[in-house]
Formats: structure tokens, sequence, C-alpha cells
């Protein structure tokens, strides 16, 4: 191998020149991501910046048989992009350009390395929005590796809803393009998503087209506080099942409420559980939902509950929001989280989390939790001390508990993180026979097991 | 095979008893879809009531390498289920039961069998809905296979949307499950997409999860006539991009209007181009709704708006629409159809019918047109003499010639019927090397080729 790297690496630079690079600190920062696992260093990095040329880094790596791992902006939390097995990072952060954004169909082409943020930016003047917001700035090409969500997805979709067309490059140098622009297909197998999900163990993707929505002429977002979290688990139902076309649906429990007044004493909530709402619509339209949602609300006895028209106050309530993760740890000073993704049918939520709840209470940890109710998705945040090996043990104790409970409601271990390594223990348990299959069609589209190598099979 | 072909016979006869026939006239049932395509009849035809019993007759089949093609209640259009290699039609139709109705989760589990009409009638206590609409009464097994669709999937999404989960026999027999009921996942290759719409090549689907969505509150249909086709369909596109969220919008042109009328002489509509409407939501919603898409109309001289709010107005206004197969047929006393499906980003949708009409008034035949125009899909019915052989090839030349435009327009051949062997002749040119991954994974899972052979690549 160490041979066959090094032809590869001079071939690589013969192609890339400054655009590959072997300095310890770029290789560094793709040797992790924002997850809690061991780093592991790519034996280099490069930076193609076209198809073509990214088509040519993997028939180098394919002819040597080094591994590569595709890189958006290393976001993912189950060390995704980790090169467990060294081997080249493939950064696709210089594709990062808009290609054509198509108003009348509602749909943009993108490069992989353009992030949700910069995509938003460049469609602002058209009226139109890109909808999947997971916490960080992430890479469209990384969103719809991992099959990402966010708060949005209960009313617009995931990646998995919102990417219509993929140009992927395979394992052994080659170019497709899979799914149209159209908005509907009966046309062969469904490659698209395959693709989407993969985390980069089938191919590169070198190219996008996703969904656009209009930006709603009314938005109104609101907090409200609940005495149990099954009562602001049951208003969620309620209101899904009135027809409420929610637009953002957040569970806050009682300990990540206390944490978010720690981290922001201006928020004064009560430390209670909370739902954080967002209504998109008409004028009118937005009215009606809000008057439905509170009589939903209303039955279960909200209270406390705060509104927000302007910009500014929903861009605050949403802040706050999106700090979770930095307001949960401020629980408990100095310390990591271990964050968990379970997703079950909605109808068993209250359920699992009372169960998680108990896990919590049992483990003798502080573990916050969220969750995107509306879709049955939610986190905890499991507090360690860093380097404290027995605390570390308690939370993967528990962290797998919390798992375990999750498939045990028909659900799974992952509703928006992915797998990565972290949650390949799970794979087999929750999949099946599926699984082995999963890891037939990896056989047959990288027989040499050079794509992301160690991820999802 | 003729040996082996024997002794699979006599072991599904001892598994099955009376429920495998090798009669004529069951064969002959299943010999055939409703497409204009050569029948082939099957050697036999097995009526599993179990998944236990389909992986059992699988596992029969896949010992002696015979043939294999699932069978609903064969409505497809492509040839779908026409045994073309002969061998065993596995029908389904005897597992038609709703296993379990998930009201707060809005998820029905059904078996493969249970037609759409069945589910909604056993729906209708609960207030929910499916709402995937193919004109056939289809099973949601044979439309989770092709990937159908219909008139209300620009709201409420096609199969590719709406199927949640799946059981699958493989072509070995063995038994998996894809999918879960929770709302999202990031858990590994996305196995149902894979299954949905691979049209019974892939493997037999035994169970299905699939999305109901709440009887709206209000509901407003309508149709209105413009003096141009471009007329019609700039009005959707403005529709769509003001965030109307139609429930149906079905474009009829002036050739298909003038056989409406034939067929239906009360109907009396101006022999204009149509759009076909309806309306979901609140009563105030409906009502805002219909104002903002008179907006639209009115920059396009919309005229003759006929408005329908009662049960039987809108009813009959559906049953108009989906009778358009048969009055456009009464254009042309005794002929046979030829069916066309393609679908365009709605951007190219105008240009696209334009060509279209062109290439018909080429042709010299009659073919009206109608479309599931929200999603940019719209098929013609060319119609041509039985037996006449001349107009057949100027019929399969004039479908051939739109096939070639949709693809040019960036848009797929078939937007809702599949593959089948009708359309096999263009999967190479609408999907290049993307085809030859559909091979590959068609190899990987049934390297014996006895699940739908013939059908898809």
């Amino acid at each position: 191998m160490q041979d066959s790297l090094s032809t590869a690496l001079l071939e690589l630079k013969s192609l890339l020149g400054d655009r590959l690079s072997t300095g310890v600190s770029v290789r560094e920062a793709h040797g992790r991501d924002e997850a809690y696992s061991t780093p592991a260093l790519p034996d280099a990095v490069a930076f193609p910046n076209s198809t073509e040329e990214v088509a040519h880094v993997v028939k180098i790596c394919a002819t040597h048989k080094i591994p590569m791992v595709p890189f958006g902006v290393g976001t993912s939390l189950e060390g995704h992009v980790i090169p467990i097995h060294g081997g080249i990072s493939v950064d696709t952060s210089q594709m990062n350009r808009v290609l054509q954004i198509n108003e009348s169909d509602l749909d943009v082409i993108v490069q992989p390395g353009v992030t949700r943020k910069q995509l938003n930016d460049e469609l602002r003047a058209t009226g139109l929005m890109f909808t999947v917001d997971p916490g960080a700035d992430a890479t469209l090409g990384g969103m719809a590796a991992t099959r990402a969500s966010g708060t949005n997805s209960v009313r617009y979709g995931t990646m998995r809803e919102n990417v219509l067309a993929l140009e992927v490059v395979l394992p052994d140098g080659s170019i497709i393009e899979t799914g149209t622009r159209a908005r509907k297909s009966s046309s062969g197998y469904d490659l698209t998503h395959m693709f989407v999900g993969s985390e980069g163990t089938l191919g590169i993707i070198t190219k996008l087209t996703v969904r656009l929505f209009g930006q709603p002429e009314a938005i109104m977002a609101a907090t409200c506080a609940f005495d149990t979290v099954d009562d602001a688990v049951n208003t969620v139902i309620m209101a899904i099942q009135m027809g409420i076309p929610m637009a953002r649906i957040e569970l806050l429990d009682d300990v990540q409420m206390r944490g978010m007044n720690i981290f922001n004493p201006d928020l004064k909530l009560p430390e209670k559980p909370h739902l954080f709402l967002e209504f998109h619509g008409s004028e009118r339209g937005v009215a009606e939902q809000v008057e439905m949602f509170q009589r939903a609300a209303d039955e279960f006895k909200a209270s406390d509950f705060t509104w927000a028209t302007k910009t500014e106050d929903r861009n605050r309530l949403w802040q706050a929001r999106h700090d979770a993760y930095y307001a949960g740890k401020s629980l408990r000073k100095g310390s990591e989280g271990v964050v968990t993704d379970c997703c079950v049918p909605i109808s068993a939520l209250a359920d699992c989390i009372a169960q998680t709840k108990k896990l919590i209470a049992e483990s003798g940890l502080v573990a916050p939790l969220v969750g995107h109710v509306g879709d049955g998705n939610f986190h905890l945040l499991i507090l360690v001390e860093p380097d404290n090996t027995d605390e570390m043990a308690r939370a993967k104790t528990l962290a797998s508990a919390v798992n375990r409970a999750a498939l045990s409601f028909g659900g799974t271990v992952t509703g928006e993180h992915g797998v990565g390594t972290g949650k390949k223990a799970y794979m087999a348990e929750e999949h099946g026979a599926a699984y082995d299959l999963m890891a037939k069609l990896k056989q047959t589209i990288d027989p040499d097991n050079i794509m992301n190598p160690g991820k999802i099979v």
C-alpha cells in the first residue's frame, strides 16, 4: 500500500498542484468532524474544482486502491468524514457555485460545496428559499450524503424529499446523472434516493438539483409552556391531525429550558417543557393556523404563550433554539456532549420520551432533550466530563439503552445525523436481513471498498 | 427448462392446492395488461395468501430457475405484468387485508392486494384518506411497484413520497423489511425507494406502510377555459409560484374537450383548452385559494368558470376527467389508443406541448391531450384503427418523437406509467451511464434473472 500510495500522491500532485495538500494542519482539519470520535488523518487532502477533476482523482485512487473520503465542511456528527483507513480526503469546498436557479420550476442546481446559508443568500432576490436547515451551515453535498433535515422538515421535508437529481462520480471514476428536473418519474430504479443518505460510501456527489419553496407572505413564531412533556407531545399530535401545516414545531424539555436560561439570562422562560413554533402562510392563513393551534394547546393546558411577529423577535427565538447545544452544555461547565438522534412514530413519542427520561434518571447523568417533534425525532445531549472514562461509559450505556428503546417503539436510531461509525453497531438490529442487502449493494458499486470504507456497512 | 418447470409446478401444487391454477382462462387473464402489447401466457398462476407463502413460492421458483411475475389487478400500461418469458404469475389479490390503521401517525399498513378504493372505503370512518389516485382501481402493491401517481400528486405526492416502509420477498425467497413508520430516517441506504418503481424486477412486495392525510374540511372544484394551451399552462405556473396549495390541476386540450362533449352530451363545455381544478383546506382557506387562483387565471384571460361545491357536482366533474380515456376514444369510433406519458420541468411544459401538437399535426393522426400539469406530466391518446399496421406504425413514430422531445426538454419518457417493456427502448437514452448501474443492481439482487425478466433492464 505504501508504494501505491506514493505513486497515487505523485499522480494527484501532478493533476492538482497546490490543490493537493499533505500539510499536517490541513490533514488535521480533515481528520475529525463535530462528533465525539477519535480523529484519524487522511494521507492527503485533494481540493478538486470540477466534476472532471473529481472523476480524475477517483480514477487515480481506484487504480491504486487508495481510500477516499468525500468532505464538505466537516459538520457531520457520527464520524462520517473521518478517514479511519487513511487515504485521500476529497474536499469539495472549492466546488461552491450556484449553477442555475429555475424560478418557474422552484428548483436550483448547485455544486456540492455550496452551503445552505450561502444558497439562501443567493436566492434572496428571487423570493424563493431552500428549507432544509440542520443546525450547522453544512454543504448541500454533505446534507444529501447524510440525508439531513432540521426544524422545517415537518412542513417542507428532509433531503430525501428535496433532492430531485444528482450527478455522482462512482468509485471507478465514471460519472452518472440520476433523476431529472421533472417533478415526478416512473423511469427505472430510483438511483437518486440510493445516493441520498449513502454518506460517501457509494460515490462522490458533484452536482445536485434541489427543490425550492416560495417565501411565505406571513410568518408568526411563538413559544408556549406545558406542565408535562406528554401534554406538549399530545398538542403536537392534535395539531398535525387537525391538518395545521406547521412550519416548525420543536420540543425543549424542562432540563433544556434551565440550560437556555443559564446560557441566555435575558430569555427568562419558565423552566417547564416548551414548544417553539412557527406558522407560514398568507396573513389570513397564519391567523387561522394560530387560532387552530391555540385550540389544540388549550386542551393540554398550555401556558406562557409569547408571540413573535417581527423578524428580529423571530430571529432571537430561533437563535435561542439553534443555541440549544451550547445552552445544554452550560448546565455543566466544561462538559462534553454525547448526542443521540432517535426518531419514532409520533404516536409512540410520548412513551419513548418517558422511557428515555427514566433511563436518564437511572444513569445519574444530566441530559437535556430537544426534538423536532412534528417528525417524532428527538435528541439527548448527555453531558460528561472530558476524560472521565467512567462517565463516558455510563453515557454510552445510556445512549445505547435509548437507541434500543427507539427500536422497540418501531423507530430508528438516527432520524437525521446518519450512521457513520457511531451508529454502525445498531444497523443489523435495526434492519435485520435488509442490512445484508445494503452490504451487497456496497460490494456491487464499490467492489474494492475504497469509497469511505468502514462507514454504514 | 421443461423438466424443471414440471417439477416446480408439482411443488407449487403441493404447496397451494387449488390456489395454483394452470387453466387457460386464468392464465389468459394474467397474460395481458391494459396496454396495447402482445399478450404472453404464464405457465401457471399462483395465489399465495401470506408473506410466508410468497416466500415459499419464490424459493421453489428460484430452485428451478422459473421466472416469476408479480401481479395485482393487471391495470399496468406498459406490459409490466405480461410474462414474456413464461413462468409463474404470482397474483397477490388474496392478500388484500388492511392490517393496521395508525390514526395518530397518519399511516396505514396494508397487504399488497388492497386496492386504492378499498383502502379509502375502509378509512372512511377515520376522517383520513389515501391520496394517490391513478385512473384504475389498482392495488397498492402494483402502485408502489410502478411508482404510480395521479391527479392529487401535485399536492400530496406520488407513491415515491407516500410509501414509508415495505416488506419484500427477494428473488432468493428471503424476506426483508425496509424503512420504518418513523417519519424520517438517516439510517443506511434507502431500500424502500429502491423497490418503489422496481416493477417486480427486484422482489415481490408483500406489505406496505403508506401515508395518509386528513380529509379536508372544505373542498371546491372548478373548470375554466382558455384560448390557448399556453395560457392554461402559464396560469398553472403562476398559481404554483403564488404558493396556492392546489389539490388538483388538470389540463385537457381542445381535442380532448371535443371528445368529452361527444362522450357525454350533457357536459356542454366549450371546446377550448380547459383546466379542471380542486382546492382543499379550511372554509376560509379554500375561499382564499380560489380568490388567488382567479387573480392568476385573469392574467391569462380564463373564461367559462364553473364551480362545484356540492359533492355530487364535484363527483360529476371528476368522473368526466376520469372518463377522459373513453371520451378521447369516442373521437374515432372503434379506435384503439396508444398512450404516452411524458413529464418535463413545468417551465418547459408549454414549449413541449407546442412541439407535441406540431408533431401530432404532422402525423395526420388524432391525439387528444390530458395532463397532470401541476407536475409537468401529460398524456397523449393516439387513436388508431385496430389492425391498421400503417396507422400503428405512424402512431409509434409519433409517440417516439414526443418522447424524444420530452427528453430534449430535460424530462422523462414516463411520469407515472413506468417502463415495463413499452419504454425500455428509451432507457439508455434517458439515463446514460446510470442505466448500466441499474443493470448492475438488477444483476446483484436477481443474479438468475427470474424476477419479472425482460422489464426495465
